[in-house]
């Protein structure tokens, strides 16, 4: 029988085959070594897609320390795996604070958070290690803000690099990424046919296009919930129905909030909706569907499916999926391997760029030239040409008055 | 802690939810009995959903028997919780014949077959209960190729209605449930991203046609292979790369086979694949991904997850879902409760059409009444509204020689 | 300057290099020779594309004369230089009976009929001649209707070939050819910009489908109207809204219909109609939007753009297109060329059909092996190559009692 | 008869029709007076939306000079029949210096650019005129291409506002304005059916994304050439095939460059193509097409409808359309009004921004405010209602460090 060991190589070995992207990183770090001796510090989900990027920046010569960015999204047999070969700190939810200034002890010079824990706690338990550090980089929009309230202070003492932010990584991980996974999460919780049913997309940010795309691609019908006036027009403009989420709670079967405050869906929605209407949350925090609400009218609440619970009305049910957390990491498995390629490609380049330049403190951009290596490397990996440019034509577009034509 | 039978009552309550027809077929059966008395066998798989089924018939008067047509396709937590309200033989693989005969025993006067093998054992073994039978129904093609073949040797002694047929049934089972499940089956066996792949889809059959659309709304590049033409040509008009599977083989990332034929994908298209590339079957039987030749060619074949094989190739590597089984039963759940509901509305209403009506001996289609009625009610189940014709409309259409205009 | 002879060889030219599968036919016709001697009457739309299919039938052997099925259908400068190669009777809306009548006088021996005009005439005025015949073709479902009353009562004395219910003009006409030109009708008419206009289509019959698909593939949100429960919930499960076309009516911006029977947009529904609503039909006649009631409710009626007119009505303003008559032929070209290529193509091969073979009085749906015949041409023509069925695979679909598997 | 005054008038009418934000804001302006006394010079097509525009600017106060930016898209009739209300300088191609430096006369105090001809001539012939001036706007990235080389080079006297840059003209404009209308020239010059075309679309910037989108809304199957590999790998992405221009070249059926530089189309590309591939250009100007190369190898040309021509190359031909010259002016009517619209209204409130504010030196983005504004407003038109944040909603937002959930 397999050991917890050997189940987590074969997790990291099927996730390699999947991130072909970060492999032709690895190889170049290989023969280039531009990571030689760095002490690099991670606070990621501890996953098999982790473990690939751990391997990719070892290959380059760093010594990797790595601990849950969240301490309930550690993959175990994953970590029993990975502790043969690199650092692990992952001792869950009660060991999580441990685990971190684990990762500080070892004195980091670059950083790979998710959420500015290991900048978080640099800055404020261990001031004395920033000085000899190269930088971090950062995965959240949530951690980014932490940053940049730092960064206003004065306060911000490394350069740090804003991964989640490059165009690869929106596209990836938000439009294609989430928008297969969400709609993957809700068919494995609910086995619903999507064909025929009116799905409500509250929220029009990128993920809420991803998931109202992929929901169309399933022939839903959808409806799309805005605040931003621009949002909202592109969305119509795209051929969606647009309304406010009170006129759409009477018309949805399912809802999927993505939207980032609390409270989308609340009372005054619910009490709207038709019988059955499904409830999922695609945002990162389970505060969009007001649980507080859903418990305080219901007359009745159970579980009928595993991850979903039945908010019985008078004579209607309504039907809320994983609690409200996040839907595709609690009912399916997050994002595929290769949105996470991507991702980690980005990270993996963005961490060599911090040891091999001069940055000032500060977040900043990924470079252009990042983004376009790794969107060149992910069309290889597709086995996908493109054209490059004549001499002629480049020097045409170097023109500041081109010829208006014959 | 929950039991079988709890877990097996819940889930049946459950796919009640999702089958509004049934539901409603069943309390106007419940009004008017019009199976009282009735003794039906059902050889169908042994899930949620068939449970429903049976209480609608029984709702309707109907005294049922069930056993699995496919031994491997029990839920055996439905099985149980059924068992108390009904007569179950659902034994297992090892007892599959003596079900079926166990079902003959109680001489059932209306049958329903997924395969035709309660009408194929009462022609061979029971021909004496043959004359007191209202008639039975049939669910796939291959079932009515025999039931059609028994026909033309002038043997069949009982009305069939082609349940499969109908057309509510071809859009519902074929190309929306399938479409949707086959695709699931293959994302959870691996997580793979399908925005960006080329998605190779063999046999543009109904399911064909399915799978082909929603390949496309993940965002999938989408290639066609036919043999016929005319389906080769819509394949074609609908916006599809149509070519030869041996070229196509060169090209695609995932292969879905579902043409009803053996050996479609073999030697020489495996020859030509990228590594990596993903097969999988969508078809019934598991011989259309030739396995012999997968076997004899590769150099080493072991499971890197659950329902994932990899064979080896020198560099190359091919993985093989489920076995070549069919993927959306193997890795997924399944057609959707709401695409049964269709389905088995179709087997009760033409249940009670058998029982109440007078036919001659053969294979019949669904009375269009029937397919309307049912159409009629989903429609209704999904709180829409249709137009009806104007008196003055319908005397328009009635006429033989309308105006041409003003 | 170029002459109308010029301008109408220049328009011929161009529709057979769009005509491919007719080319292919034509080569083999010059070779075989089939209707060596064969006098063929047709009464069609006198296009570019006819002109076309008349020297496909020439070049086999026959000797053509022309009219016109539709007075109004006459591209003069075709006519003018088709004369110079075939018997042409095109002279306008007061000489159309005379022309119709001109060419039974040649005595055809098979007829091509587009609303039966020919063959209906022989029945009641050339009796002699039918005796003489092969038999016709027709590619109306009104001229159908006029030849199935006939037939059923036990008049129609030749055999029928029914084209318009093949299934490859099904597809090419309805679906992709209407599909286009309608909206092509439209945007010519008026440069709307359909993307964020909400598109109700009245009526999913084929064309439906086609109008309906592209509408939504210009970004347009479609709701769709039927009367018929299958239909509608078909048009559901695609991803359309379905409602009744008095709820429609207040939201819909640009309104098209396609039903076949008459004021299917009437008094009640202009009345919730919104201000600027554009209203077209696509249905062979017009009658589907009532003219009475636009005219007998508005305060004002006037042309602002060609084939636009302004109905006011108080504060409100609805838009007609080209009179309520068909908007593709009206507004636009009527189907591309490489639909009509299908549709003769069609006719051509069935026209050879009768000929060669013998057929009983009645009508018939296009053999099998002329569809596929058809569709492999043009494939041909669209550089796709497809699969044959191995000698293994065939044989197994011969059986009727195919293994189950391994 | 009409009069071309009246038929100017009927067609300023229409587009006033289609052009509810612009009316919105006239209202708005004819009420607040922002203009009041300012002299406005415009360098515009001049067309009916134009004319929308100026009436718009003139019930702000304003008084309007306008001259056209392309002296070949000059609607005679509208030109006509707003000289009785505006100062209107429209010669055409022999006048049109004139025409510029008669706008230039009336001592303009906004400028209205479409190419930066205005400001250009102001900065090199009228530098005296530019310190009164209150700054200009910009509809063209050419024209910002100068303006930006004269901020770089500190001779940039005025502020200007980059109307072309804004986030609703991109989506609008170019996305589904062009996208649209690109496709409508086509059909319109061809007739072609595009479902089951091979189309190739060279370019996938905002354009060509618009045009990618429609023409597999047309059913048409789409394959993607790029340079840019982040662009590239997002056609990937979307389900697009995507390969070299030398590839395609052999595949296509329609070719259509949208790319800015020249001879993306050329020799080496004409050698490979199909037998009667169709070329047409979407770019700005005729020069990505090479006709050098195409009249250079062809053995003859001729034109076989208006807009189409004919090159021969041995037993192959290539059809070129509108010469080359931008296909949806050239062969369609550019874009919508309802596009306009948005254009429109973006320069009315630059406009007016300009006047009211206090703006440096330099090229502007269109503030934030204004997009919304201008997106309120086009929403309103279509009906749309959209959601706003509640107060906690807001204040959440407004947090550095939210709660991560419950």
């Amino acid at each position: 029988m397999a050991t917890s060991s050997d189940r987590g190589l074969a997790r990291i070995e099927w996730a390699d085959g999947q991130m072909p992207v970060l492999r032709s990183i690895r190889e170049r770090f290989a023969r280039e070594q531009p990571l030689a001796g760095v002490g690099v510090g991670a606070c990621l989900h501890v996953t098999s897609e982790t473990a690939v990027l751990v391997r990719t920046l070892q290959a380059g010569g760093a010594s990797v320390s790595l601990c849950a960015s969240n301490p309930f999204a550690i993959q175990e047999d994953v970590a029993v795996a990975l502790s043969a070969e690199s650092t692990v700190f992952a001792g869950g939810p009660d060991a999580w604070a441990d685990d971190v200034a684990s990762v500080l002890t070892l004195a980091p010079r670059v950083t790979l958070d998710d959420g500015a824990d290991l900048l978080g706690a640099l800055h404020s338990a261990r001031p004395d290690l920033l000085a000899g550090m190269h930088g971090g980089t950062e995965e959240t929009t949530t951690g980014l803000l932490r940053l940049r309230a730092l960064e206003a202070e004065g306060a911000l003492a490394v350069p740090v690099i804003a991964v989640n932010e490059a165009r690869a990584e929106r596209a990836f991980n938000d439009r294609f990424g989430a928008g297969q996974s969400v709609l993957d999460g809700i068919v494995r919780a609910t086995n619903l046919l999507l064909a025929g049913q009116t799905v409500v997309v509250l929220g029009y940010g990128w993920t809420g296009r991803g998931v109202a795309l992929r929901a169309a691609g399933f022939g839903a019908s959808v409806i799309v919930c805005e605040v931003d006036p621009l949002r909202a027009l592109e969305a119509r403009m795209e051929g969606f129905a647009v309304m406010p989420a009170l006129e759409a709670a009477a018309r949805g079967d399912v809802f999927i909030t993505v939207t980032g405050v609390p409270d989308v869906l609340r009372g005054e929605h619910f009490y709207r909706m038709k019988d059955g209407a499904v409830l999922a949350n695609a945002g990162q925090f389970d505060v969009e569907i007001s649980l507080a609400d859903l418990r305080s009218s219901a007359s009745s609440v159970r579980e009928v499916l595993p991850l979903v619970e039945r908010f019985e009305f008078g004579d209607r049910a309504l039907y809320l999926l994983a609690g409200g957390r996040v839907v595709n990491l609690a009912a399916a498995e997050g994002h595929p391997a290769a949105v996470m390629d991507v991702s980690f490609a980005l990270q993996a380049l963005a961490c060599e760029a911090l040891v091999v330049g001069a940055w000032a403190p500060g977040v900043h951009a990924v470079p252009d030239a990042i983004e376009r290596e790794v969107a060149a490397l992910k069309l290889a990996a597709l086995d996908v040409d493109i054209d490059v440019l004549t001499d002629a034509q480049a020097d045409y577009l170097s023109l500041t008055s081109p010829p208006r034509g014959r």
